[in-house]
Parts: C-alpha cells; sequence; structure tokens
C-alpha cells in the first residue's frame, strides 16, 4: 500500500545523444518520463512508499515504461492497461546560446483517452496519506480533467494532503482553458508548487520586475505572487521556483515558499546543467518529501532546492538521488570533491 | 521533374539495436521507413529520378524524414508540409525461432490527416511516366482513399504506368475493408504485386496446397494466384514474392510473374537475414526499374529477385544497393568473397 | 507475498560487445544475472508472484543489482543488505569454432560471506508455495551450503515444493565436495533438474554412449539416468536437459522429464544462439511454471523446452519471454514469421 | 538552377567521440566537412539554393560525401566524378587547457588534381547570383589555383558577386605563396571575409595591440585592417571575425565589417563550446545570407555573428540552424530556456 | 632482440558497425592492420619475439598504430618516423549473398615512399632466425620492392629462413609487374604461401578442375600448384589456402602444405564467419610457428590451418588467440561448448 | 632494462558513459588505472624507460590490464603471474555540486595477496636509477608492506633516488595504521610528495586556515607543512598539489615545492574538469620527470602542475600527454586555440 500517489501521463523520453541536434545521427537515448512519474521516481528514492496511477497501452511499450518505474520500486498496480498508445516527447538539449528543444507527441495517448470508470480511486487510495497531481493531466483532454477532479474528491473526503504543480502547458491549452478547468480544482489543493511564470500564465497573477527570457528575476517580488495564491485560493502553502537563465549550460536556481504570512527563500545554487528537464518536478518531490517527513517549513525548502540542484547534474527526467545526497548538499557540501 | 512518382507514409522507425528486445537498453535506432518510400529511394539508388509524395509536419522530425530520403536523391519537392505527427512504427528484429515484432503507433499521422487539395497532382506528374503505390496509403484513412483515386484518375489521365503493391495489413483495416476499398482502385492498375498471402486476404484467391506459417510453399499454386488476378482486374502483369520462412534468421526468397499466358520464376535464394524489413518493396523497385527500363519480363523478374535477395543483408528499410551489385548477384555471384 | 522464493547469488555481467574478446574495446556491458535469480525473472515474466532471496553489499552497485530484478516485478523485499562486494564474472561469447568463455571473480560476495541468521526463513516463506535453489549456492561457501539446508528443512516443515538444478560448476568445487554437500540436500527435493553433465559430475551416474564434447547424445541413454536419480534420492520427477553443441553458433537443444515409470522426450529445436547463458535456469523456470500450473508431465516439459529454446535468442542471463510467446512455440510456430 | 555556388573541398573528418585523445578508444566519427562545403550547407538550411563545386572519387566514399550534402539539399548535380581519394582531416576536440588539434591528410585528393577542362563553368553558373570561394581551394594544388581563377573569371563576366574568406592555412602553403596566388584573385573579389590573423598572414596587413595566441584583441584595430584591405584590393566590403579564446571551452566570439568609410561591430557573444569547426565558415554563410538577402550591413553582421554563434553549439562542420534560430538569437533571447 | 622480423604496411582500418553500409552511419570502427603486421601481432600472442618494420609518420596517427602494436608485445623498437600519412583501407563487411568490400586509399604513405637508407638491416636483424614478408610489401612502390630486395640479401646472408605470403593484390600492380618483381624475390625465399588464386595470378600456376568464384575447389589439384612452385623457385616447401565461399557469412576453410614430394591436407573447417580479413595472414603465421617451434609438416599445417579458422571468429586484422587455444580446436575440440 | 621502476597495484575501472549515474545504462567504460601505473605511463609517455612492477591473474583479465600497459611501451616484464583476481574500481563522474564517486572492490586482489619472494628485487632494479611507490600499495595488506620495504631497502642499496607519493585512502586503512606503517618507510624516502589532505590525515601535520571542503585553500601554509615534512623524515624535497574545488566540474589546480630553505609556489591553473582521477600521479609523475632530467626545482615544479592540469582534459587514468605538450603549457599557451 503506497503512502503517496501521483497521477498523471509517463511518456516515452526520445533525445538525440550528448548535444546532437535532432537526427544528426541514427541513435535515439530512449528512456521514459513525465511531470507525475518523475516525482513518483524521486520520492521512492527517498524511501518513501509511492504510487504512480495512469493508464499505458498494453503492448511491450507500455510494460516498458511500466518497468521503468518498477525498477526504482515505485508502485505500478494501478496503472489500468488499455488505449493504443504511449505519448512521446522528442528532446533536443541545448548548448550556450542555443535553447532546448522539446517537440509533443502526446494526442492520443492511452491516458488522454482514459475515462471515468477506469481508476477505482477508492481502492487506489487505500491508506494512503497524500495525493499530488500537476496541471499537465488536466490538460490532457476534458476526461483527464475530470478524472482529476474525481480523484481530489476522494482524496479530500479521506483528509489526504494534495499537492499540486502548476506546470502550465501553452502546447496542451491556453490561458484562459487552463484558468477555466484549474480554478475549481484549487479548492482541493493544500501545497500549491509553481515556476517563475505559472502562476501569471493560468491566473494572471504576476511578480514585479521581472523579466523571465531576459534573465532577471526580482525574487522578493515572488513573495507577494505566493501571498496572493494562498489568498485567492486558501492554500496552505505556495512554493515557487526561480530560474534565471544565464545561458543553456549555466543557470542560478533558487526557490521560495510561503504560508501566507511568512516568506522563506533557499540558497541559490550556480549550476553547470547536465539536464534540467524535471527539475520542477524534484522540487516538488523535495518539498512534498519535506513536508511529509514534518520538516520545518525552511528545512523542507532548503531539501527541495538542493535535491532539484542536484537533479540538474542528473541525465533523464528522473531524479537519480539519495536522501543522503541531498541532505549533504543542503548542508553546504557543494564542493564536487571526490567521495572516496 | 521526377520520372517515377510514389505516394504514401514515411514512418519513424525505432529499432533496439542488434537483437535486443524492445527496451532491453534505453537506445533506440531511429531511421525512417515506409512501403512507397522505400521504392523511392530504391529507384534513386538505380539512377532513376523518382519522386516521393506525402504530407509531414512543419517541425524538426517532418524535416529529419525528408533530409532522410534527400540524402538519396529522392526528389521531396511534392510533399506538403503540415499535420501534427510523423508516423512511427517500433520494430524488434527476431533471431531463431523468436519472431521479428512490429508495434505501429501511426494512428493521427499527417499524412492519414491529408485532405483532397493539398496535393496538386498535375503539377505532381507533370513530366512523369509512372506511378506508384501500395495497399498501406488508401488504408491509413477514408482521406487518404480518396487522394490515392485521385492521383490514379490523374496518372491514367496522363497514360502513365500505374503499379501497385497490395501490402495487405490486418492492423489498418479487415480483408472485409481491404477488398472494399482495393477493388475499385484495381481498375487503375497495370501492374499487380503482392506477396504469399496478400491476394487471399485481400480478394480471397488462394494459392493450393501452400501453408504460409509451416514453412511450406507450392510455388506452382502461385501462378494460378497470378492468373486469376490478372482474369478479374485485367493487369498487364501480377508478380508474386514467395517468402519461406525457416527461422527468423534464415529464409528461402523467390519470386513470380505472369503476364497472363505465361509464368516465370526467378531464382530461389537461401538468405541469412540481416534485416528482412522493406524486402517486398525493394522487389517491387527492382521490377518497376527493369520494366521500366525495357528488360525482358524473366530479366527483369530476376533484377527484382536479386535486388530484394541484397535488400535482406541490408540494415534498415532503404535498399541501399547499385543496379551493378544487384547485376553481379542476378549474373549468379553470390559466393560473398570479399571485393578488393 | 510471494508464491515462489529462489534463493541464490546475482552477479554483475560484463561482457564485451558482439563477438569481441575480453577487452578487444573498452566498452563492457554490464549487466546483472546468476541461475536463481534468473529463474525469479523468468517466472516473474510468466506472471507468477516470485521472490529472489539474497545478500547484497548496501553501496550503488548492490541496488543496482536490485533495481534489475525490480524492473521485471521480482520480489526483492527479502535480499539483506551487508557485505563488501557484488560477485562478477567476465563473459566473451564465441562464434564458429571458437567458445565462449566465463571468467569467475565472484569470491567474498556478500552471499558468499552471508551467516545463519541473516535470513528469517519462515518469515520469507509465510504465504509461499515453492522453493527453488541450484547446486550453485551451497558451492559458494560453508555458510551458503547450511544456510540452503535451513531454508529446505523450513520449506519442507511448510509442505512446499522443493526444485533443484543441480547446475556443478567445477571452478566452485570438486565433484567429491560436491556430493558430500548435495547427496543430504537431496532429501527435501521434489523435483530434479539437470544438464547431460550434472548427474554424472556431482553423483557418477552416467548416460552411455553419449560423448558432450564430441557433439554427440544418446537422448535415450538419459531415461536411465533420470531413472536413477529417482531411485536414488525418491524425486517426484527428474529432467534433464540434451544441449548437442554443433558449434559456438548452432546447437540443437531438446529436454526429457521422467517420473521414475514414464520418460517423455521435448521436440528438438535447432537453434541460432544469441545468448545461451541462462538456458539452463530458463529450462527451470519454465518446467516450475508448467508443474506449478498443474500442466500435464508432457506439456511442462514442452512448455520448459520452448521457453529455453526463447531464451538462446535473447541476450543476456533474464529471459525476457511472456508465456504467450512461449505458448505459440510450444504450439508449433517457430517460422520466426514477422509479427506486425 | 542554384543561386549561390561554392568551390572546393569536402572531405571526411575523423574524430574521436567527446573529448578522448586520438585512438584512445577504437571508434571514430566519421562525418564530412570542408571550408566551402560548409558554407552551401548553412546556405542551404536558410533557404537559399545553393551549390556545392567539388571532385570527388567514383567509389562510395565519394558518394557518401554526396549523399552528406544531399540530405541538406544542397545542389551536387554539378560535382565531377573522378580521381582516387577522398581528403580527410583528423580532429581532436581540446578541453580546458589542452588545445584542438587537426591533422591533414588531404594530399592527392580528386579536388586537389582537378584540372582545368573539368569544370564547365558557363554551365554551372547558368542563372546563379554569387560565387563564393575560400583561399583554401587555390591552396589545394597549382591546379586549383588555376581553376579558382577561371571560377572568378567566368562569374565576373556573368556580374556575380563574389564573396572570397581568406582563409590561411600553414600546412598548405607559406604566406608568400599564398600573397603571390592570391593578391591577383582579389581582383575579382567583392567581399573579403578574414579572421583575426588571415589578413596578417596573408598581406601582412597587422591589427595592433593584439596578441591572438595571448588571448587579447583589440577590436578597434580591426577596424584598420578592414579598411586596408578594402584599399589595397577595391573590395565592396571587408569582414573580420574577432575570435578571443580563453580556453578551449570558452571563448568570445564578435564580428565587424567595414564599407570603407564605416566601421561596424556585432555584439560579444560568451561561448561555450561544443565544436568550433566550421566557426567561421558559418560567419562567411551568415554574411552572405545577410547581404544577399538586402539586409543593412549592420543586420547582416548581426545576422552572421549570431549564426556563427550558434555554430559553436552544433557538433560537427556544418551549421545545423535556420534563419529563425538565428534571428531569435540575434533579437537578443540568448537565455538558452527551452522551448517547450 | 626479436626472434622473427616481419616488414611491410600497417593501415588504418575504417570499418561501420557490424553489417551496415560505407557510411550508412556516422561512426566508424578504427583499428589498424595489415598483412606483415597481422603476422608480427599473431606470432607475438604465440609467444615468439617479433619485430615488425616499417616507416609510420611523426604524428599522432602514426603513434597510435604503433601503440596498437604494442599492445601486443610486438617489437616497435625498428619503425622509422617520417613521411606524411597512414594509409588506409575502409572495410564494408557483407552478409549472406551481398560481397565484403574493401576500398584503398594507400597511395604516399610514409612506407610506400620509403627509400633504401632508411632502415638498417643488420641492426634490425641482429640475433633473428626469420624474416617473413608479402608480396604487398614489393607492390607498395619501386622504392619498397627495393627495399625487400635489401633485407632478403641481407637475411640471406644471416642464414635466416626466410617465408613469404604471395599475396597478390590487383589494385597495386597487374599480373605481369607483380611476375617481373616477385620472381627475382622468390630465389631467397624458403617457404613459399600462398591462397587458391597467387599462384595462378602472379606466376601463371593454375588450378586444374577449381571455380574460385563459383565455390568450386579441387583441393588435390593444388598438390600440383604447389610442386609446380617448389619446381620453379626451389622453395622448401609451398602451402596454400583453400577457401570455398558459400556465402559472405560462411565458408569452407582447409590448406595444404608440400614438400615437393608429399602432400598434406588440413582438416576442413565449416566456420560462420565474424571478420575474415586476415584470415590469410593468421595462418602464415601459424605456420611459421610450427615450423619454427619445429613441428611436423603435417601437425604444422593443422596448427595453421586451426590458428586461421579461429582468425574468422575473431573481429579486426589481428588473431586475437593463444597457443592453447589453436591446440584444442587442432586437438579436435570444436563444438565451441562454454568454457567457464 | 627501465630507469624508473614503480610499483603497486593496476585494477580495472569500470564507469558509466559520460555523467551517467552508476548502472543508469547497460553499459561501463572499462579501462585500467592505479596510481603507480599512471606515474609509470605518465613517464613512459614522456619518453623515460619505465617499468610496472605488480601481481597479476594468469587469466585474460590480467593479461588485457597489461596489454594496457604495453601500448604506451611501460615495461611489463617484471609483473608476476598469479593470484585470482584484479582488483576494481567503479567510478561515478560527478557534476555541478554532484560530487564524483568511487567504490573500491580491491580485496583479494592478486598483488594483495602477493608474498615476499614474488619479486626478485635485485634483478627488477638492475640498472635503474628511480623507484617510485605510493601510500596505496603498503596499505593493500600486510604482506604489500613487507613487499614495499624489501624494495626500498634494495633500491637504497643501490643508491637509487626513491620517491613516494603518499596518497592516503580512508579506505583501505586508518590514520593509525597509515602512519604506524609509513613512518619507517619515510627513512628510505628521497621525495616525499603530497596533496592537501596527505599530510594531516597520516602525519598530523596540518595547514593553518585552510578547509579543503570549504573550498578554500591557504597557499602559505603549505609552506609549513612542506618544512615540517622534511625536518622530521630528512626528504630532500616535499611537494604538495593544491586544489580548490570549485565544483566538480571546475577547479583551481597549483602546487608548491620545498627543499627546507626555499618554497617555490607553480601557476594556478582554473580547470574545466574532463576527468580528475589520475590528477595527482600525473603531478608525481611531471615532478619525477622534472628531477630526473635535471630541471632547477621552479622548472621541474612547473612542469609538473602543467603535466597534471593537461591530465585534468583527458579521460581515464592515464595522462596522454608529451612532453611538448606540457612544456607548451608551461610556456604560457593555455589558450586552447585549435593547432592545424
Amino acid at each position: 500500500m503506497a503512502e503517496i500517489i501521483t497521477f498523471g501521463e509517463i511518456m516515452l523520453r526520445l533525445k538525440p545523444e550528448g548535444y546532437l541536434r535532432f537526427f544528426q545521427n541514427d541513435r535515439m537515448e530512449a528512456t521514459f518520463g513525465g511531470g507525475e512519474a518523475n516525482v513518483a521516481v524521486s520520492l521512492s528514492n527517498f524511501g518513501v512508499d509511492t504510487a504512480f496511477v495512469s493508464k499505458l497501452p498494453p503492448h511491450e511499450i507500455g510494460a516498458a515504461a511500466i518497468r521503468s518505474l518498477n525498477s526504482f520500486g515505485v508502485d505500478t498496480g494501478s496503472i489500468v492497461r488499455g488505449g493504443d498508445r504511449v505519448g512521446i516527447y522528442y528532446l533536443e538539449t541545448g548548448a550556450s546560446q542555443r535553447p532546448s528543444k522539446v517537440i509533443y507527441d502526446r494526442a492520443g495517448s492511452s491516458i488522454a483517452q482514459a475515462v471515468s470508470g477506469d481508476f477505482d480511486w477508492p481502492a487506489i487510495f487505500d491508506g494512503a496519506k497524500w495525493f499530488h497531481f500537476t496541471g499537465i493531466t488536466p490538460a490532457l483532454s476534458e476526461n483527464t480533467a475530470v478524472l482529476v477532479k474525481e480523484a481530489c474528491r476522494e482524496a479530500k473526503k479521506r483528509d489526504m494532503t494534495i499537492s499540486c504543480d502548476l506546470n502550465f502547458r501553452k502546447k496542451l491549452w491556453s490561458s484562459q482553458e487552463a484558468q477555466r478547468i484549474m480554478e475549481p480544482l484549487m479548492d482541493y489543493v493544500d501545497i500549491c508548487i509553481a515556476n517563475e511564470e505559472d502562476a501569471e500564465k493560468i491566473f494572471g497573477i504576476q511578480a514585479e520586475d521581472s523579466d523571465v527570457n531576459g534573465g532577471k528575476l526580482n525574487h522578493e517580488g515572488y513573495c507577494s505572487v505566493a501571498s496572493q495564491l494562498i489568498e485567492r485560493f486558501g492554500f496552505k502553502y505556495a512554493a515557487i521556483t526561480l530560474r534565471t537563465s544565464l545561458s543553456a549550460n549555466d543557470n542560478r536556481w533558487a526557490a521560495m515558499i510561503s504560508d501566507g504570512s511568512q516568506c522563506f527563500f533557499s540558497k541559490e545554487y550556480e549550476i553547470h546543467i547536465v539536464d534540467r528537464v524535471g527539475g520542477g518536478d524534484s522540487f516538488a518531490a523535495g518539498l512534498i518529501y519535506g513536508l511529509y517527513k514534518n520538516m520545518s517549513l525552511k528545512d523542507a525548502l532548503e531539501f527541495a532546492a538542493a535535491a532539484s540542484c542536484l537533479k540538474h547534474s542528473v541525465e533523464g527526467d528522473f531524479n537519480r538521488v539519495s536522501v543522503e545526497e541531498v541532505n549533504a548538499l543542503a548542508a553546504g557540501d557543494g564542493s564536487g570533491r571526490v567521495q572516496r
């Protein structure tokens, strides 16, 4: 029986080797990932019993996605088999001034075509304490939006904590659609997580004096964003990640959290990027872990920031780090000296 | 201006390395292929100006498919850019008693969603002499069935030769649907190409005393199949490939052709398989080449059989062989001695 | 709770790519395998809840071995973490007249140094129906011989079925030592599995008119070997695999089983080898599956023979095949035709 | 019919993977490249019909070089087949204080042995507007120097624009020889392109206060270099790239252009290098594109600088970027944020 | 001080991975090889102190060739550094009916341009017992023909045994040229080695009733060829390898030797080919080893045949096998059973 | 006969590709390395006849370790074959804040189990001038500590120079054990080499005001450390490397040397790390080379610092650089400009 449940899509991720452009040669790294699956893997690596719930086709590609989760000990017993395809995203890793690129090919995936009734929420949530979803899942289709609502309702009934990473994806829906669907879901959410742009793109709540593409973030301005989110939706906490993109290779990375009255900022890390996809998910997982383990708000934030800092040094969507590694960094050892 | 025009779908082909099963490791060979594209590449390698007509999305994955055709000199100028996705097929190469596996993920591809009006057939056919399609294209969607008909009508108007490889795909349609759509298209076809099963699966015309899965083919019985096809549809020629599958590694491979009165058989080759996908397409291309170059029926058949024999030794969908190499084999040098 | 329990060592397997000799280049395929782990993976792939019990070091190499088992859904919850190292075997794949080579580097592994008390057998066997071990585990050290005995005693107490694959390894012990340790263990065993040489090497029971290295097997002679085994140790069944090695690339493969009165032979397969390591383990797993699912003796034998035939076409120690695939081959479809 | 014609050598480029030293393992990346071919590919990627003219052997290695150009849509119809070999260059990518290394093995290549009469310039230039060559081509052999002159004469006759990238290569000729051959060719040239050292090495025109190896460039001093070039040879424009090499991984990159009266400087980019070979060629192509499309001098310069900045992030000689990507960077988005 | 001296060219060997055609992807296996170097490596692997003498450029590619020989313990101390390039050969591995292809790019290599005086033969031969060369070395250039003669003269003076593998290469010279140069060299030779075609191509001595390309060899006819060679040139022994090419994957392989009066035939091996390049060289090395170690003529022949049989199972030019492995096969264990 | 002798362990080094975490995929880079072997390879690359002395098992893994040394011309003639295993270390390369990790699996290696009498020191040292060992060798086992003492005694008797790199490894022994064994060995040592931590860990001699993990080094403080070492043990020179770890990707690197009266500091390099394992060994080799070639103390130090700076840009344990490359950097060319 899993303690934490995440629900969403896991996709096949196709990436050329190293810094090659799409199809520059005839090999692709073929791994799996997706916002909620990434959170589940992180939590499982932290030693928490976590289930990932989704729908995947009965063929070998669906089976491979499940094997990839199983290997980390994620509970995949509630994944429904059916539908036709595994969604795909193509990823090209940028370098220097050349940005990374993502091309989605996820329409028609098994989960996007899942319907009410596919998931037995009471059974899935039996014994669970926490439900996590992101803004991607309700954006997949009208059906998945309904499914998320059903899940939230059941989770709330059981007094589970509900966290949501806003995760706005402009290729999936417009700001208007996002607001229409997400606003009512926020009623169920206890902990809201966002990046520098999500609150603005979905709810029109903007940080002053920040220019995300111009590489300028006014950290203090995000206290106000968090406060407004809490005020408007009654969250217990709102946390925001703060990425300053200097180049495709170098980012600054920090985060903040607010409980409505107080606002905490994490350390800011200078990161040499190996793979930044999944960075936000690893933050969400770190924060969930910290709060689930009853760390102080500040400690949970630092744990989350350190976990997600480390994610940037790991290839693939999944954050392959342990609690010990995160704690070592949060405690200040970022020198990267060899550990023999 | 291309002499020969083929029309259909080009897909991304994702294959694990060597004999690995799906996702046994995290690499995929990512190349492109598809029945009609394979024919175009073969013909281009034989030195004939050939165009491949299709619809592909405007993004980088579509561009990569086009680059793969360009590299062989295939004319891609009539490929329309639009729609959302490149169709995909996953391929696992079998060995010994373990069969190869193909999983299609082609629904919703740009070409499947192409509509009447996307293609300016008179312009495309300007100066061309030959039109080739396969049974896959009309099977993709109701739209593509219409598009094939439009193309055939225009080609016929211009007195072009039309060839069709029946290529029945049970994952795309039922025998009933296939017959309903294919039967009227046969009116336009001059040269019909099929494998051991197509005529039976689509038109119910069966070879006596053959058991394809049991590895037993009665070659003579196929004379009757070809005759019946010619009689029923008025083809000029009907050609059939004859594969005896001993194991996933070893096949016997031959072919026959009939003009309604006479029936010719090619040599039979004992093949150690490197990659058998695209074997039928390479036969079609060889036959088109032979007939287009006015070889005798027997010579064209032997050219086609030798070309497709060689294909089985080449990785990927495309048959990377030259006229000289095909002629050398057709002339009898199959010893595989090193050429220094 | 697992239905079937296997106990033994899982090793890191280091193999040069393809047919390269050791260190011919600077890459190694690094996977995991070992007799009892291979059986567990096979059974898990057949859909049976199976646990693998062992001891592995607490560091990342031990964790990776566990991840490899998790990915197939093998229950790894009873694996003890401790000791210093993961055993290793180096494998070089032979070709034609050049034999494959195995170099073991397994001394001092965590499981070889495990001690009585490391495993809580009553808890491990809770709810289980079947215990499987091989002759390798007691050969690892005096300790592991004791551990196997403890496990057998507990299993017998619970009326579980016990199967043993004799698996003689001359690098681990002499025939004398093997007989000394194995003889008393046989008292617990219900089903004994062996290859063409094991019975002779351990118990001195020999098939007449067979010359294993000379590539000559007298199949009938093995009926007598099985009968003698049953008579001497009171097994319910004794099964023997029959490999005729024509070259490193081509083997004939069959098996027999006896219940003491009747002797059944499976079909004999002509195999083009991809990877023959783990062939015997896949036979054991197939036989356990068949008998556990109450197939007839003949059907279980054919299932096991087909499963292990397919293993030879799969890279790595693990047999990555499904019940459906095994049944298809056992039912006679060995033509290797592409499955689209 | 191509609008822009480039003439020169395309070589096989052999590079160890990543940062490996020569033959540190037994794999080589085997791609193609060469100054003028690189310019042709860039222009073709920008959507301009461009032909590359050269001579290549009739065997498969020559054919592969052509396929690599075809894939980008470069017109290869005027490439003559003959001679014996494709020139080769071995490349080792440096890191930190270890410089990249190039070893040339290009003597005796087909193009170096081409003779007057191999190329039908009037036919090649039919309908073309622009001819581009570099200082490498006349340096290959006495024959190629004659061929360049013939091409220039024919191009001038047709009022085509002629651009030349000086591209001094000390392994091919001495400064004295270079000056002797290049000086008369300059009469035909409209637009001269150079790096920080070319003008000095070939024509003895030096920038004051610059120490190229010492990592110190006096940008202003290059205005004078450009002016002197224009004055001496009557160029319409002279453009110079300005590389400050901080380490093998980090460079600053900028460029300037002069029309004899005015001197413009581009933005300077801080670059994390993926592959800097072909950087100058990508600048030349960008400048040709800008001027050919009638951008202002300043805009053409910024386009060229941005195009070549991006080249440093792309593996291989060829600049695989689109006009849109170049414009985005020139417009100021160098943050490298992921594009979803 | 080396006991056996070989003299010739070592080339860079560029081969696409597996069965890929030239430049089907962008990777090449980059190793080294060449007739006489291959013999030196074989002998060194057999434990004999062997030197390889050649000329190689001073740059890193030359150094890499030397490192590849050093790794096997071949004495490279007499290799002269100078000249410009390492010769290259491109190799494509055939499959089934598609033959392997070799494209040479060796003109202008350092050794081809070596001159009399580059090698201090008395010093090189100091303490040596055996000199081996092949027909390739004198074919490289007029200079190397002179160098071979000088070496033979010095070796003869010292009473060393001289062996020559005729190794006719039609790309290097015509039969007429070969005969003109080789005939006088034969005076120095004690042991002549040839394949099925060499004697005919160079000296016009033909085996009756054999059709090499047609896959038909009359083994007995080669006794007469060997006798004629011995009679004409006074060799002590003449040995001929007998390859029957069934396909690019399957060959039969045997050899014979004659002392002028008696004619011995080796066992014939059925070989599944991994890499047949260097097969003849490995036979020569095996024969030299056997005779150098004073085996009987028949035993030396069987040793040589077994050694070269094994070579066909090893990737690359070099025969990476030990005396123990060769003896095991010669003694009859060709079953390819796994050696644990 | 080698001039310089090093004695120790060479291990198999298993590293995932690039920045992958352990077993993130199924490939490992499999190379060899170890402190004293690394020094031997460096010196051999610098052109000095150097022998590496050790014990390795007689099987193919041991042979491969020897081949890897042979390829650089290291004299391996004194390596004893025996024992059971080659020690292994697993290496994971860190990035940004994630540190590199080393897991040792070296217990029970052939050298750790070597005994007095395995090595004939008088024969090994015949004609040699210098003996080098590190603190790793005596830490392997009680036996190796004795062997090092025997070697030192024999070397001293012959008036050879003896250098020792302290190289403290906490996984092999405690500070107490280290001091107990190392202290008496210091009597033989002429030149002592250490990193920032060794002197403190072994002898309790500490630099003031330095915090190694905190990334803060007080360079001046190490003068005192060196002086104390010299005073206590009577070394001729003591040299210390000074690494400031900014992140796993970026280090500052310098070194100092003292003769007891004077203290010299090298340039400090800003390094973008490719592979920092073996950095200290490359410094030791550089220093040995400089002193052996009678450079001034300052020049030898700069040579050593430049050599080890370059090592950080080279994959693998071995420093694949030449004297020319080191001199170029020491002379100031660290711009990393391409060398054509």
